[in-house]
Protein backbone atom coordinates (compact mmCIF):
# COMPACT_ATOMS: atom_id res chain seq x y z
CA UNK A 1 0.00 0.00 0.00
CA UNK A 2 1.00 3.63 -0.65
CA UNK A 3 3.09 5.07 2.27
CA UNK A 4 1.80 8.90 0.94
CA UNK A 5 -1.09 9.83 3.80
CA UNK A 6 -1.79 13.61 4.40
CA UNK A 7 1.55 14.48 6.13
CA UNK A 8 3.17 14.29 2.69
CA UNK A 9 4.71 17.17 1.44
CA UNK A 10 5.61 17.60 -2.35
CA UNK A 11 8.69 18.39 -4.54
CA UNK A 12 8.41 18.48 -8.19
CA UNK A 13 10.46 18.94 -11.30
CA UNK A 14 9.55 21.69 -13.63
CA UNK A 15 10.65 21.57 -16.75
CA UNK A 16 8.91 21.43 -20.95
CA UNK A 17 9.03 18.55 -21.14
CA UNK A 18 9.49 17.22 -17.90
CA UNK A 19 8.05 13.93 -18.69
CA UNK A 20 11.25 11.68 -19.18
CA UNK A 21 13.16 13.06 -16.47
CA UNK A 22 14.72 10.50 -14.17
CA UNK A 23 14.17 12.48 -11.05
CA UNK A 24 10.85 11.41 -10.16
CA UNK A 25 12.25 7.65 -9.70
CA UNK A 26 15.72 8.67 -7.90
CA UNK A 27 13.94 10.82 -5.39
CA UNK A 28 11.27 9.27 -4.59
CA UNK A 29 13.38 5.98 -4.17
CA UNK A 30 15.59 8.42 -2.06
CA UNK A 31 12.34 9.53 0.54
CA UNK A 32 11.04 6.36 0.97
CA UNK A 33 14.74 5.10 1.73
CA UNK A 34 14.57 7.43 5.07
CA UNK A 35 10.72 7.33 5.43
CA UNK A 36 10.60 10.99 4.75
CA UNK A 37 7.19 12.48 4.34
CA UNK A 38 7.49 13.64 0.73
CA UNK A 39 6.67 12.94 -2.40
CA UNK A 40 8.18 14.00 -6.18
CA UNK A 41 6.21 14.41 -9.20
CA UNK A 42 6.93 15.89 -12.54
CA UNK A 43 5.17 19.02 -14.13
CA UNK A 44 5.06 20.27 -17.61
CA UNK A 45 4.94 23.68 -17.41
CA UNK A 46 4.80 25.87 -20.34
CA UNK A 47 7.08 28.89 -20.46
CA UNK A 48 3.91 31.63 -20.56
CA UNK A 49 2.85 29.59 -17.47
CA UNK A 50 6.16 29.57 -15.41
CA UNK A 51 5.20 32.33 -13.26
CA UNK A 52 1.42 31.31 -12.10
CA UNK A 53 3.52 27.80 -11.62
CA UNK A 54 5.48 29.43 -9.20
CA UNK A 55 3.11 31.41 -7.42
CA UNK A 56 0.90 28.07 -7.53
CA UNK A 57 3.81 26.51 -5.26
CA UNK A 58 3.49 28.87 -2.67
CA UNK A 59 -0.16 29.03 -2.29
CA UNK A 60 -0.02 24.77 -2.18
CA UNK A 61 3.34 24.97 0.08
CA UNK A 62 5.84 22.26 -2.15
CA UNK A 63 9.04 21.93 -0.05
CA UNK A 64 10.80 22.15 -3.44
CA UNK A 65 11.70 22.12 -6.88
CA UNK A 66 14.04 21.02 -9.50
CA UNK A 67 14.24 23.45 -12.38
CA UNK A 68 15.14 22.19 -15.89
CA UNK A 69 14.96 23.82 -19.81
CA UNK A 70 13.58 25.90 -20.23
CA UNK A 71 12.55 27.44 -17.19
CA UNK A 72 16.25 27.88 -15.42
CA UNK A 73 16.83 31.67 -15.98
CA UNK A 74 13.41 32.71 -15.73
CA UNK A 75 13.10 31.35 -12.23
CA UNK A 76 15.47 33.42 -10.95
CA UNK A 77 13.39 36.21 -11.34
CA UNK A 78 10.06 34.70 -9.23
CA UNK A 79 12.35 33.18 -6.21
CA UNK A 80 12.78 35.57 -3.40
CA UNK A 81 16.71 34.95 -2.53
CA UNK A 82 19.41 33.66 -4.87
CA UNK A 83 22.38 31.82 -3.40
CA UNK A 84 25.79 33.47 -4.35
CA UNK A 85 26.58 30.53 -6.86
CA UNK A 86 23.74 30.22 -8.69
CA UNK A 87 23.59 33.98 -8.99
CA UNK A 88 27.34 33.95 -10.66
CA UNK A 89 26.34 31.14 -12.59
CA UNK A 90 22.95 33.05 -13.79
CA UNK A 91 20.83 30.09 -13.53
CA UNK A 92 19.17 27.62 -11.01
CA UNK A 93 18.01 24.19 -11.21
CA UNK A 94 17.07 24.46 -7.63
CA UNK A 95 14.24 25.65 -5.51
CA UNK A 96 13.75 25.38 -1.96
CA UNK A 97 10.71 26.68 0.35
CA UNK A 98 11.03 28.09 3.84
CA UNK A 99 8.53 30.00 5.35
CA UNK A 100 6.70 30.62 2.21
CA UNK A 101 10.24 32.42 0.85
CA UNK A 102 11.25 30.57 -2.33
CA UNK A 103 15.39 29.95 -2.42
CA UNK A 104 17.09 29.54 -5.41
CA UNK A 105 20.19 27.33 -6.04
CA UNK A 106 22.15 25.54 -9.08
CA UNK A 107 23.58 21.66 -7.87
CA UNK A 108 25.22 21.17 -11.05
CA UNK A 109 28.68 22.40 -10.24
CA UNK A 110 28.30 21.22 -6.72
CA UNK A 111 27.28 18.08 -7.84
CA UNK A 112 30.45 17.69 -9.87
CA UNK A 113 32.66 18.52 -7.56
CA UNK A 114 31.39 16.32 -4.85
CA UNK A 115 31.60 13.67 -7.81
CA UNK A 116 35.42 14.26 -7.93
CA UNK A 117 35.76 14.40 -4.39
CA UNK A 118 34.33 10.96 -3.84
CA UNK A 119 36.37 9.91 -6.47
CA UNK A 120 39.59 11.24 -4.40
CA UNK A 121 40.38 13.70 -7.17
CA UNK A 122 41.62 16.76 -4.99
CA UNK A 123 40.60 20.62 -7.35
CA UNK A 124 42.15 22.26 -4.33
CA UNK A 125 45.96 24.30 -5.22
CA UNK A 126 45.84 22.07 -8.80
CA UNK A 127 45.80 23.39 -12.44
CA UNK A 128 42.12 23.01 -13.35
CA UNK A 129 41.34 22.95 -17.23
CA UNK A 130 37.95 23.20 -18.13
CA UNK A 131 36.80 22.53 -21.68
CA UNK A 132 33.67 23.96 -23.01
CA UNK A 133 32.22 27.39 -22.51
CA UNK A 134 28.34 26.39 -22.74
CA UNK A 135 25.62 25.97 -19.94
CA UNK A 136 27.22 22.54 -17.91
CA UNK A 137 31.11 24.21 -18.38
CA UNK A 138 29.46 27.23 -16.82
CA UNK A 139 28.30 25.91 -13.89
CA UNK A 140 30.86 23.86 -13.39
CA UNK A 141 34.05 26.60 -13.91
CA UNK A 142 31.85 28.86 -11.78
CA UNK A 143 31.39 26.52 -9.09
CA UNK A 144 34.97 25.49 -8.97
CA UNK A 145 36.66 28.89 -9.09
CA UNK A 146 34.02 30.07 -6.55
CA UNK A 147 34.02 26.61 -4.23
CA UNK A 148 37.28 24.86 -5.30
CA UNK A 149 39.92 26.81 -4.74
CA UNK A 150 42.18 25.54 -7.45
CA UNK A 151 45.83 26.90 -8.26
CA UNK A 152 44.71 27.98 -11.72
CA UNK A 153 42.01 27.40 -14.06
CA UNK A 154 42.05 27.68 -17.50
CA UNK A 155 38.45 27.17 -20.13
CA UNK A 156 38.95 26.47 -23.79
CA UNK A 157 35.90 27.03 -26.22
CA UNK A 158 35.20 27.32 -29.47
CA UNK A 159 32.43 30.02 -28.93
CA UNK A 160 34.79 33.46 -28.38
CA UNK A 161 32.15 35.05 -27.30
CA UNK A 162 30.34 32.62 -24.27
CA UNK A 163 33.89 31.87 -23.53
CA UNK A 164 34.91 35.85 -23.06
CA UNK A 165 31.44 36.47 -21.18
CA UNK A 166 32.42 33.48 -18.80
CA UNK A 167 35.77 34.36 -17.96
CA UNK A 168 34.84 37.85 -17.09
CA UNK A 169 32.04 36.54 -15.08
CA UNK A 170 34.54 34.54 -13.18
CA UNK A 171 36.87 37.22 -12.97
CA UNK A 172 33.76 39.89 -11.69
CA UNK A 173 31.93 37.01 -9.56
CA UNK A 174 34.95 35.34 -7.91
CA UNK A 175 38.05 37.62 -7.95
CA UNK A 176 39.78 35.03 -9.88
CA UNK A 177 41.80 35.70 -13.19
CA UNK A 178 41.06 32.99 -15.68
CA UNK A 179 42.76 31.79 -18.65
CA UNK A 180 40.51 31.38 -21.69
CA UNK A 181 41.53 30.42 -24.97
CA UNK A 182 39.71 29.31 -28.12
CA UNK A 183 40.11 25.64 -28.46
CA UNK A 184 42.52 24.57 -31.16
CA UNK A 185 44.79 21.79 -31.12
CA UNK A 186 48.02 24.13 -29.98
CA UNK A 187 46.06 25.79 -27.29
CA UNK A 188 45.10 22.17 -26.42
CA UNK A 189 48.05 20.60 -26.27
CA UNK A 190 49.58 23.52 -24.32
CA UNK A 191 46.84 23.44 -21.62
CA UNK A 192 47.10 19.96 -21.38
CA UNK A 193 50.87 19.66 -20.69
CA UNK A 194 50.05 22.01 -17.51
CA UNK A 195 46.52 20.67 -16.47
CA UNK A 196 46.75 18.43 -13.34
CA UNK A 197 42.75 18.19 -13.97
CA UNK A 198 40.60 17.82 -16.72
CA UNK A 199 36.97 18.44 -16.63
CA UNK A 200 35.50 17.47 -19.82
CA UNK A 201 32.07 20.03 -20.12
CA UNK A 202 30.71 19.96 -24.33
CA UNK A 203 28.65 17.24 -25.44
CA UNK A 204 31.32 15.72 -27.62
CA UNK A 205 31.16 11.90 -27.19
CA UNK A 206 27.17 11.82 -26.43
CA UNK A 207 25.00 9.71 -28.19
CA UNK A 208 24.90 8.66 -31.09
CA UNK A 209 28.41 10.08 -31.47
CA UNK A 210 29.85 8.03 -29.27
CA UNK A 211 33.10 7.80 -31.28
CA UNK A 212 34.50 11.31 -30.84
CA UNK A 213 36.88 12.87 -28.05
CA UNK A 214 38.13 16.64 -28.25
CA UNK A 215 41.44 15.14 -26.43
CA UNK A 216 43.89 13.07 -28.70
CA UNK A 217 44.95 10.10 -26.16
CA UNK A 218 48.63 11.38 -26.40
CA UNK A 219 48.05 14.36 -24.54
CA UNK A 220 46.64 11.96 -21.63
CA UNK A 221 49.11 10.95 -18.96
CA UNK A 222 48.31 8.52 -16.00
CA UNK A 223 48.71 11.02 -13.62
CA UNK A 224 45.82 13.22 -14.81
CA UNK A 225 42.30 12.23 -13.39
CA UNK A 226 39.25 12.86 -15.89
CA UNK A 227 35.83 13.78 -15.64
CA UNK A 228 33.47 13.87 -18.46
CA UNK A 229 30.06 15.77 -18.00
CA UNK A 230 28.77 13.51 -20.77
CA UNK A 231 26.78 10.35 -19.18
CA UNK A 232 25.11 8.85 -22.17
CA UNK A 233 27.17 6.46 -22.79
CA UNK A 234 28.13 6.27 -19.24
CA UNK A 235 31.64 5.66 -20.22
CA UNK A 236 32.69 8.17 -22.99
CA UNK A 237 35.36 7.54 -25.74
CA UNK A 238 37.45 10.23 -23.61
CA UNK A 239 36.74 8.20 -20.63
CA UNK A 240 37.73 5.32 -22.18
CA UNK A 241 41.02 6.51 -23.51
CA UNK A 242 41.99 7.86 -20.27
CA UNK A 243 41.18 4.57 -18.06
CA UNK A 244 42.96 2.57 -20.64
CA UNK A 245 46.03 4.83 -19.76
CA UNK A 246 45.41 4.29 -16.05
CA UNK A 247 43.93 7.46 -15.29
CA UNK A 248 41.57 8.15 -12.50
CA UNK A 249 38.31 9.01 -14.59
CA UNK A 250 34.95 10.07 -13.35
CA UNK A 251 31.53 9.34 -15.44
CA UNK A 252 29.27 12.25 -15.66
CA UNK A 253 26.77 9.93 -14.07
CA UNK A 254 28.11 11.12 -11.01
CA UNK A 255 27.54 14.53 -11.22
CA UNK A 256 24.05 13.69 -12.08
CA UNK A 257 24.04 11.74 -9.16
CA UNK A 258 25.77 14.53 -7.16
CA UNK A 259 23.94 17.51 -7.99
CA UNK A 260 20.75 15.32 -7.06
CA UNK A 261 22.22 14.46 -4.16
CA UNK A 262 22.48 18.36 -3.29
CA UNK A 263 19.27 19.23 -3.88
CA UNK A 264 17.99 16.36 -1.86
CA UNK A 265 20.19 17.57 1.00
CA UNK A 266 18.83 21.20 0.41
CA UNK A 267 15.10 20.17 0.56
CA UNK A 268 15.53 17.83 3.71
CA UNK A 269 18.79 18.88 5.23
CA UNK A 270 19.45 15.13 5.54
CA UNK A 271 22.36 13.16 4.00
CA UNK A 272 21.14 12.03 0.65
CA UNK A 273 21.43 8.01 0.55
CA UNK A 274 23.72 7.95 -2.40
CA UNK A 275 24.12 4.31 -2.79
CA UNK A 276 20.05 3.96 -3.28
CA UNK A 277 20.08 7.01 -5.63
CA UNK A 278 22.84 5.40 -7.80
CA UNK A 279 21.29 2.20 -7.95
CA UNK A 280 17.72 3.88 -9.68
CA UNK A 281 20.36 5.67 -11.93
CA UNK A 282 21.92 2.79 -13.22
CA UNK A 283 18.97 0.50 -13.37
CA UNK A 284 17.71 3.61 -16.16
CA UNK A 285 20.83 4.37 -18.44
CA UNK B 1 10.64 1.00 -4.61
CA UNK B 2 8.12 3.55 -5.31
CA UNK B 3 6.09 3.75 -8.37
CA UNK B 4 6.05 7.23 -8.60
CA UNK B 5 7.72 7.90 -11.69
CA UNK B 6 8.00 11.53 -14.37
CA UNK B 7 4.57 9.89 -15.87
CA UNK B 8 2.39 10.20 -12.64
CA UNK B 9 -0.27 13.50 -12.52
CA UNK B 10 -1.31 15.00 -9.65
CA UNK B 11 -4.61 14.97 -7.53
CA UNK B 12 -5.19 16.53 -3.94
CA UNK B 13 -6.98 17.85 -1.07
CA UNK B 14 -7.19 21.53 -1.32
CA UNK B 15 -8.32 22.39 2.23
CA UNK B 16 -7.24 24.60 5.15
CA UNK B 17 -6.90 22.53 7.67
CA UNK B 18 -5.82 19.24 5.06
CA UNK B 19 -3.02 17.37 7.18
CA UNK B 20 -5.63 15.31 8.80
CA UNK B 21 -7.49 13.87 5.52
CA UNK B 22 -7.46 10.19 5.35
CA UNK B 23 -8.02 11.35 1.42
CA UNK B 24 -4.13 10.36 0.44
CA UNK B 25 -4.38 7.07 2.35
CA UNK B 26 -7.84 5.87 0.32
CA UNK B 27 -7.15 7.75 -3.45
CA UNK B 28 -3.32 6.20 -2.98
CA UNK B 29 -4.53 2.88 -2.07
CA UNK B 30 -7.28 3.18 -5.22
CA UNK B 31 -4.53 4.05 -7.52
CA UNK B 32 -2.21 1.96 -6.48
CA UNK B 33 -4.48 -0.75 -6.91
CA UNK B 34 -5.40 0.02 -10.73
CA UNK B 35 -1.50 0.42 -11.27
CA UNK B 36 -2.52 4.32 -12.67
CA UNK B 37 -0.40 7.26 -12.96
CA UNK B 38 -1.46 9.10 -10.26
CA UNK B 39 -0.91 10.29 -7.05
CA UNK B 40 -2.98 12.42 -4.53
CA UNK B 41 -1.37 14.74 -1.76
CA UNK B 42 -2.70 17.28 0.91
CA UNK B 43 -2.48 20.98 0.54
CA UNK B 44 -3.00 23.07 3.09
CA UNK B 45 -4.40 26.18 1.28
CA UNK B 46 -5.19 29.76 3.07
CA UNK B 47 -8.32 31.66 1.99
CA UNK B 48 -6.54 34.16 0.68
CA UNK B 49 -4.34 31.92 -1.23
CA UNK B 50 -6.95 29.68 -2.89
CA UNK B 51 -6.85 32.19 -6.42
CA UNK B 52 -3.22 31.47 -6.42
CA UNK B 53 -3.92 27.53 -5.53
CA UNK B 54 -6.25 27.07 -8.21
CA UNK B 55 -4.52 29.06 -11.00
CA UNK B 56 -1.44 26.59 -9.73
CA UNK B 57 -3.43 23.53 -10.63
CA UNK B 58 -3.98 25.02 -13.82
CA UNK B 59 -0.13 25.77 -14.42
CA UNK B 60 1.39 22.47 -13.34
CA UNK B 61 -1.51 20.80 -14.45
CA UNK B 62 -3.12 18.68 -11.91
CA UNK B 63 -5.80 15.96 -12.60
CA UNK B 64 -8.19 16.94 -9.95
CA UNK B 65 -8.72 18.38 -6.73
CA UNK B 66 -10.65 17.71 -3.56
CA UNK B 67 -12.09 20.19 -2.18
CA UNK B 68 -12.93 21.16 1.82
CA UNK B 69 -13.43 23.07 4.03
CA UNK B 70 -13.04 26.69 3.75
CA UNK B 71 -12.89 26.90 0.29
CA UNK B 72 -15.79 24.63 -1.31
CA UNK B 73 -18.32 27.64 -2.43
CA UNK B 74 -15.36 30.19 -3.03
CA UNK B 75 -13.56 27.48 -5.38
CA UNK B 76 -17.15 27.49 -7.30
CA UNK B 77 -16.17 30.92 -8.67
CA UNK B 78 -12.48 29.89 -9.71
CA UNK B 79 -13.55 26.89 -12.05
CA UNK B 80 -14.53 27.22 -15.40
CA UNK B 81 -18.06 25.27 -15.19
CA UNK B 82 -19.82 23.68 -12.66
CA UNK B 83 -21.82 20.46 -12.78
CA UNK B 84 -25.59 21.39 -12.52
CA UNK B 85 -25.73 19.44 -9.05
CA UNK B 86 -22.88 21.35 -7.37
CA UNK B 87 -24.59 24.10 -8.71
CA UNK B 88 -28.05 23.29 -7.26
CA UNK B 89 -26.24 22.28 -3.74
CA UNK B 90 -24.26 25.12 -4.07
CA UNK B 91 -21.17 24.19 -3.40
CA UNK B 92 -18.35 22.05 -5.42
CA UNK B 93 -16.01 19.53 -3.34
CA UNK B 94 -14.48 17.82 -6.46
CA UNK B 95 -12.61 19.54 -9.24
CA UNK B 96 -11.55 17.64 -12.63
CA UNK B 97 -8.91 19.25 -15.23
CA UNK B 98 -9.53 18.54 -19.12
CA UNK B 99 -7.43 19.83 -21.32
CA UNK B 100 -6.81 23.01 -19.40
CA UNK B 101 -10.34 23.32 -18.62
CA UNK B 102 -11.32 23.23 -14.60
CA UNK B 103 -15.04 21.13 -14.01
CA UNK B 104 -16.74 21.25 -10.38
CA UNK B 105 -18.65 18.79 -9.15
CA UNK B 106 -20.16 18.07 -5.69
CA UNK B 107 -19.83 13.71 -5.14
CA UNK B 108 -21.53 14.88 -1.36
CA UNK B 109 -25.49 13.59 -2.27
CA UNK B 110 -23.74 11.17 -5.23
CA UNK B 111 -22.39 9.29 -2.31
CA UNK B 112 -25.19 8.82 0.00
CA UNK B 113 -27.13 7.60 -2.83
CA UNK B 114 -24.97 4.98 -4.36
CA UNK B 115 -24.25 3.67 -0.98
CA UNK B 116 -27.94 3.50 -0.37
CA UNK B 117 -28.15 1.75 -3.89
CA UNK B 118 -25.13 -0.68 -2.43
CA UNK B 119 -27.37 -1.43 0.23
CA UNK B 120 -29.79 -2.23 -2.02
CA UNK B 121 -32.53 0.33 -0.64
CA UNK B 122 -34.99 2.40 -3.52
CA UNK B 123 -35.20 5.81 -3.25
CA UNK B 124 -37.37 6.33 -6.42
CA UNK B 125 -41.11 6.65 -5.83
CA UNK B 126 -40.41 6.25 -1.77
CA UNK B 127 -41.81 8.90 0.46
CA UNK B 128 -38.05 10.22 1.63
CA UNK B 129 -37.45 11.77 4.57
CA UNK B 130 -34.45 14.03 5.51
CA UNK B 131 -32.91 14.70 9.08
CA UNK B 132 -31.74 18.46 8.79
CA UNK B 133 -30.83 21.52 6.59
CA UNK B 134 -27.17 22.16 6.89
CA UNK B 135 -24.03 21.59 4.68
CA UNK B 136 -24.75 17.53 4.42
CA UNK B 137 -28.84 17.62 3.98
CA UNK B 138 -28.25 20.10 1.26
CA UNK B 139 -25.83 17.74 -0.76
CA UNK B 140 -28.15 14.77 0.53
CA UNK B 141 -31.64 16.24 -0.33
CA UNK B 142 -30.59 18.24 -3.29
CA UNK B 143 -29.39 15.07 -5.06
CA UNK B 144 -32.02 12.99 -3.82
CA UNK B 145 -34.66 15.64 -5.40
CA UNK B 146 -32.37 16.03 -8.95
CA UNK B 147 -31.51 12.41 -9.06
CA UNK B 148 -33.69 9.98 -7.13
CA UNK B 149 -36.69 10.00 -8.41
CA UNK B 150 -38.48 10.14 -5.01
CA UNK B 151 -42.28 10.05 -4.48
CA UNK B 152 -42.07 12.92 -2.17
CA UNK B 153 -39.45 14.57 -0.27
CA UNK B 154 -39.93 15.98 3.73
CA UNK B 155 -37.07 17.94 5.29
CA UNK B 156 -37.55 18.75 9.07
CA UNK B 157 -34.77 20.87 10.87
CA UNK B 158 -34.21 23.48 13.15
CA UNK B 159 -32.71 26.44 11.90
CA UNK B 160 -35.59 27.87 10.11
CA UNK B 161 -34.39 30.23 7.55
CA UNK B 162 -31.64 27.52 6.61
CA UNK B 163 -34.62 24.89 6.19
CA UNK B 164 -36.88 27.61 4.07
CA UNK B 165 -34.06 28.29 1.63
CA UNK B 166 -32.97 24.61 1.26
CA UNK B 167 -36.38 23.96 0.42
CA UNK B 168 -36.87 27.04 -1.92
CA UNK B 169 -33.96 26.03 -3.81
CA UNK B 170 -35.05 22.45 -3.75
CA UNK B 171 -38.11 23.99 -5.72
CA UNK B 172 -36.04 26.18 -8.10
CA UNK B 173 -33.60 23.70 -9.10
CA UNK B 174 -35.57 20.36 -8.90
CA UNK B 175 -39.05 21.62 -10.09
CA UNK B 176 -40.04 19.56 -7.45
CA UNK B 177 -42.15 20.61 -3.98
CA UNK B 178 -40.60 19.95 -0.69
CA UNK B 179 -42.68 19.40 2.59
CA UNK B 180 -40.12 21.91 4.76
CA UNK B 181 -40.99 21.85 8.50
CA UNK B 182 -39.70 22.86 11.92
CA UNK B 183 -38.09 19.69 13.98
CA UNK B 184 -40.01 18.89 16.75
CA UNK B 185 -41.39 15.72 18.29
CA UNK B 186 -44.77 16.67 17.01
CA UNK B 187 -43.72 17.08 13.31
CA UNK B 188 -41.24 14.04 13.78
CA UNK B 189 -43.78 11.67 15.00
CA UNK B 190 -45.90 12.84 11.81
CA UNK B 191 -42.95 12.28 9.31
CA UNK B 192 -41.61 9.46 10.71
CA UNK B 193 -45.19 7.54 10.22
CA UNK B 194 -45.56 8.46 6.18
CA UNK B 195 -41.45 8.11 6.17
CA UNK B 196 -40.41 4.91 3.51
CA UNK B 197 -36.33 5.93 3.96
CA UNK B 198 -35.33 7.67 7.05
CA UNK B 199 -32.13 10.14 6.01
CA UNK B 200 -30.33 11.51 9.14
CA UNK B 201 -28.36 14.40 8.06
CA UNK B 202 -27.46 16.70 11.47
CA UNK B 203 -24.37 15.41 13.42
CA UNK B 204 -26.52 14.66 16.45
CA UNK B 205 -24.92 11.08 17.53
CA UNK B 206 -21.41 12.56 16.71
CA UNK B 207 -18.11 11.69 19.14
CA UNK B 208 -18.75 12.46 21.87
CA UNK B 209 -22.13 12.53 22.10
CA UNK B 210 -22.68 9.16 20.85
CA UNK B 211 -25.42 8.44 22.97
CA UNK B 212 -27.89 10.93 21.79
CA UNK B 213 -30.19 10.12 19.05
CA UNK B 214 -32.64 12.56 17.29
CA UNK B 215 -34.95 9.99 16.65
CA UNK B 216 -37.09 8.17 19.66
CA UNK B 217 -36.69 4.19 18.85
CA UNK B 218 -40.86 4.45 19.57
CA UNK B 219 -40.99 6.04 15.91
CA UNK B 220 -39.11 3.60 13.98
CA UNK B 221 -40.60 0.18 12.22
CA UNK B 222 -38.58 -2.50 11.13
CA UNK B 223 -39.36 -1.66 7.37
CA UNK B 224 -38.06 1.86 7.50
CA UNK B 225 -34.67 1.74 6.00
CA UNK B 226 -32.18 3.97 8.19
CA UNK B 227 -29.30 6.20 6.87
CA UNK B 228 -27.29 8.37 9.28
CA UNK B 229 -24.52 10.47 7.95
CA UNK B 230 -22.53 10.81 11.00
CA UNK B 231 -19.76 8.11 10.30
CA UNK B 232 -17.75 8.42 13.63
CA UNK B 233 -18.86 6.53 14.91
CA UNK B 234 -19.57 4.20 12.57
CA UNK B 235 -23.06 2.67 14.37
CA UNK B 236 -24.79 5.74 16.00
CA UNK B 237 -27.75 5.35 18.55
CA UNK B 238 -29.79 5.81 15.72
CA UNK B 239 -28.25 3.11 13.66
CA UNK B 240 -27.94 0.90 16.96
CA UNK B 241 -31.61 1.21 17.88
CA UNK B 242 -32.67 0.58 14.36
CA UNK B 243 -30.74 -2.19 13.59
CA UNK B 244 -32.09 -3.96 16.98
CA UNK B 245 -35.65 -3.52 15.90
CA UNK B 246 -34.31 -5.31 12.39
CA UNK B 247 -33.69 -2.18 9.81
CA UNK B 248 -31.94 -2.05 7.14
CA UNK B 249 -29.08 0.28 8.57
CA UNK B 250 -26.80 2.33 5.82
CA UNK B 251 -23.77 4.08 7.91
CA UNK B 252 -21.86 7.44 7.47
CA UNK B 253 -18.72 5.41 6.10
CA UNK B 254 -20.56 4.24 2.93
CA UNK B 255 -21.52 8.00 2.11
CA UNK B 256 -18.00 8.58 3.00
CA UNK B 257 -17.22 6.12 0.94
CA UNK B 258 -19.55 6.47 -1.79
CA UNK B 259 -18.60 10.46 -2.26
CA UNK B 260 -14.52 9.26 -2.30
CA UNK B 261 -15.71 6.64 -5.14
CA UNK B 262 -17.28 9.17 -7.62
CA UNK B 263 -14.35 11.59 -6.90
CA UNK B 264 -12.13 8.57 -8.04
CA UNK B 265 -14.40 7.74 -11.55
CA UNK B 266 -14.33 11.37 -12.19
CA UNK B 267 -10.74 11.60 -12.28
CA UNK B 268 -9.90 8.63 -13.91
CA UNK B 269 -12.91 7.42 -16.10
CA UNK B 270 -12.81 4.02 -14.19
CA UNK B 271 -14.50 2.32 -11.62
CA UNK B 272 -13.56 2.99 -8.19
CA UNK B 273 -11.81 -0.55 -6.27
CA UNK B 274 -14.74 -0.47 -3.39
CA UNK B 275 -13.22 -3.36 -1.22
CA UNK B 276 -9.82 -1.34 -1.57
CA UNK B 277 -11.17 1.71 -0.32
CA UNK B 278 -13.43 0.59 2.10
CA UNK B 279 -9.95 -1.22 3.42
CA UNK B 280 -8.58 1.66 4.24
CA UNK B 281 -11.46 3.52 5.62
CA UNK B 282 -11.73 1.22 8.40
CA UNK B 283 -8.56 0.31 9.29
CA UNK B 284 -8.65 4.13 10.29
CA UNK B 285 -11.94 4.99 11.76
Amino acid sequence: MSRIDASFSVCALFGFPARHSMGPAIHNAAFDKLDLPLVYVSHDVAPADLPAAMAGIRALGYRGLSVTMPHKVAAMALVDEVDPVASAIGCLNTVVQRDGRLFGYNSDGQGALDALQRAGIAIKDRQVLVLGSGGAARAVAMTVALRGQPAELEILGVVDAELDALARDIADKAGRKVGARHLDSEALAQAMAKAEVLLHCTSVGMTPDTEKSLVPPALLRPELPVFDVVYNPRRTRLLKDAAALGCKVVEGMEMFLGQAMVQFELWTGKPAPAETMRAVIEARL
